[in-house]
């Protein structure tokens, strides 16, 4: 049927054939693939896309010759033979993000990848134009991730109906869960690549509390089928990543169970392994009196720890407990919403960016003003008002020209964040601490150059001299310093 | 000998006499006396203050004639028998500080305390002209209670030695800890009255690890020895308080028993019950993975919780843990020092400030400018230079017209700190957070006023109108705002 069809690796390949339409083929059908590539096997769950149309999209991992074969339940299904030729990738084109030693990660390619994330739950259930303004403002912003659900939301400022759902169906004549409505998930589909043109990984929320139609509520059986849909529909984007709620323990109708399970839908799914986490509300170590608990990130299919957290401190105990990456993806918002998590200054937004960056961490960003139309920038998207993002974007140019960090040798001692590669590169920030001046106790036997490093101002200045061993640096005893400390190349 | 003199109540009765100075008398000598009032009886210990002299001090609690008669091992010094007349107090003199209403604190005649303490540990042991520049800067300040030492310390920026010693000797020719040196405990004296002529009460530091001569090191005899001295010469005075150490957990010579008896040794020997606590380096919780723990100050001698910790936001479990009254005596000080501990912004010191007071805990200065002097108020005194002190007599102000706050039961929502009487008044303290408007929850059927408080700018601006139930503020979306609500008076 197909043969030889050229794919680029990373790229999706895309079979699409025809099949019963009668009855419920969404839990009827089973349909689905093996890629096969010299000795290798992938197996490949295919989807109903509505119509009588049925498809399987597969993203090879290995330039070359690809053969496969389908397999169903209906005869018209299976047995479908053919072949692709995966190619070498387009420019931008690095391949899906994964683990990169321990802490950190990188696309598949070995391109280091430094989220810089960004949260605007439901920007995809918005106004076409709206949508529109989103990517453009995401366009030219810091951001290369984006915290997005794929159910609508109920909460305070989100009471508009949306245009499309997941399944069919609508809040006045109820949802059928067996049934998904094809033209959704296009849409979905179409704005995930609008996500990848920009270079901006979609960090997919499964499940979330903040529901009026039900999605929070349905039974194992139907969760199930949804997840296998989705995997199937989108492992092949290379710019997914699951996230499988957001606030997880605000779902009352799941179990800690519940959550294992669908960690293992997925691995078992997702031909791909993107990568996949779980997001918390509650706060352990926050109150000495609290019993809150949270996922165990410490199990084996979580790759790496998502977590809401306001205090960036803990980044450093979090590294060594669960050795995977450390994303804080929420730690309260810039803005000033009449709510709690919604009303940091721009100021203390950054300094979250930063004390993350400096303990090896990730941040995720998001905003909150109060405006007169209730377009909110955290949950629909628009325009980007803070302070902060331009100032993330400095970040972001800094992290990027430097190595992945990780803790260190040399002790900047409590008050400062600090991370680096030892003998060759430290980031510490200072924060809101601001000491005149500091003692280091850089390694003997190299020599280093000092940046100063005003985050807010965005200016870099290179202190005079070079600096080995216990040696002085004078401070401007102002808050939100950083030092860029680096090997000087002989 | 001594007969109706007059003794106004908690002032202080001094009895002296002649006895033997031949031996040790510090080590040989017990002297003792037993005051009477009606059917109740005081024990009091006595003291050697040198050159033959015996002393004897009490301080009166109740109104009428007190009688007296001594006790002693050497015969000259037993069988002294006397009275007092102990009459009313003088305008200013409220009486010893103690716990009142389980978290709070009050003057023995029930006038309300509220503690604004600052830190600066050895300032009685600086150059004269030095010590009488930190008592004028203190003579117009906000604050009412002091942390100092007994012994002198030495640490950075504190290498000077001292003129005088608890016990007689000297660094190069050592010390003899069976022998105090009264000379230096006059001095200590004179100081303790200068701040009691202030308003001003001594938090003073029994114990402390900052130390070349020997006294973090003494032996458990000598270390009771140098306790039950204190007691007889100090605990007369009114206005002391005793911090059994600063820093007990960096005192690696002491074990958690030598505390737990250092406690019952100054029960035992402080006839006027002053209030009794210890202090803290580790900061157990800030890590998941410390291990540091903290002495109990659960333990029934323990009469107030006095606790080094920079996130005031733990004060409101401290309170529920512990049912005492919750003093941060640390949380960072005001300055540009190059230690973390002595880094952070007036504002930072501020917010500490509103936060403890807003969650029903009380909190401590200190100050740690670098200059060409080093005469550093933390340690030394000298002036204040900072941007919080005049802010925190601000705070004063608001917190002696209110009354004493606890738990509520309005919620505030968790990114205020609040505290309050229910249905009279609250205190919510918005710090870093920023909303631009807030629904209030305030009790139906009572009618309020909101005064809004800008505790940076100390500016009170009434808001136009009452408030009552559910009702809505609008706020400006600035840092360090404080709502002020106080229940309308008919």
């Amino acid at each position: 049927m197909a043969h030889n069809i050229e794919t680029e690796r990373w790229g999706r390949f895309e079979l699409r054939t025809s099949g019963p339409s009668g009855g419920n083929p969404y839990a009827d059908v089973r349909f689905s693939a093996k890629f096969r590539y010299g000795n290798r096997t992938v197996d490949v769950s295919g989807f109903y896309d509505g119509d009588g149309h049925y498809v399987i999209r597969f993203m090879p991992d290995t330039t070359g010759e690809w053969t496969f074969e389908t397999d169903s339940n209906m005869p018209e299904l299976a047995g479908i033979r053919g072949s692709l030729i995966c190619t070498e990738p387009s420019a931008r084109n690095h391949g899906p993000v994964g683990v990169d030693r321990i802490h950190h990660f990188a696309y598949a390619d070995g391109t280091p990848f430094h989220p810089f994330g960004t949260t605007s739950y439901v920007w995809n259930h918005q106004p076409e134009q709206l949508q529109e303004q989103t990517l453009q403002s995401l366009s030219k912003s810091a951001f290369n991730k984006i915290r997005m659900c794929v159910f609508p939301k109920h909460y305070d400022y989100n009471h508009a109906e949306p245009e499309r759902f997941p399944f069919e169906g609508s809040l006045a004549q109820g949802f059928d869960f067996s049934r998904f409505d094809p033209s959704y998930w296009r849409k979905l589909e179409s704005q995930i690549e609008a996500l990848q043109g920009l270079g901006i990984e979609a960090d997919l929320i499964l499940f979330h509390p903040y529901d009026r139609w039900g999605f929070a509520k349905m039974s194992a059986e139907e969760d199930d089928r949804y997840l296998r849909y989705l995997m199937a529909r989108l492992s092949s984007f290379r710019n997914v990543w699951w996230s499988l709620a957001n606030e997880f323990d605000l779902m009352h109708a799941k179990t800690m169970q519940d959550w294992d399970r669908f960690f293992r839908v997925i691995q078992e799914n997702d031909a791909n392994q993107h990568l996949r986490s779980i997001h918390n509300w509650h706060h352990p170590g926050l109150h000495y009196t609290s019993n809150a608990h949270w996922y165990d990130h410490g199990k084996p299919w979580v790759t790496h720890v998502s977590i809401q957290h306001h205090d960036l401190h803990f980044v450093t105990d979090w590294r060594k407990l669960y050795r995977k990456p450390i994303v804080v993806d929420e730690c309260r918002y810039e803005g000033d919403l009449n709510h709690g998590w919604g009303n940091i200054t721009g100021q203390k937004m950054l300094a979250c960016f930063w004390e993350g960056a400096a303990r090896g961490g990730y941040v995720t960003h998001g905003e909150t003003f109060l405006n007169p139309e209730n377009v909110i920038w955290w949950s629909h998207g628009g325009k980007l008002r803070g302070e902060s993002p331009a100032r993330i974007q400095f970040l972001r140019s800094i992290m990027e020209a430097g190595p992945q960090l990780g803790e260190t040798a040399v002790d900047f001692e409590w008050d400062a964040a600090s991370a680096g590669v030892d003998g060759e590169y430290y980031l510490v920030y200072f924060g809101e601490s601001r000491p005149g001046y500091r003692i280091l106790n850089l390694p003997e036997g190299v020599t280093f150059t000092v940046d100063l490093i005003d985050t807010w101002e965005m200016k870099v200045t290179k202190l005079p001299g070079e600096y080995a061993g216990t040696c002085r640096v004078d401070l401007p005893g102002k808050a939100y310093q950083a030092l860029r400390i680096q090997k000087v190349k002989k």
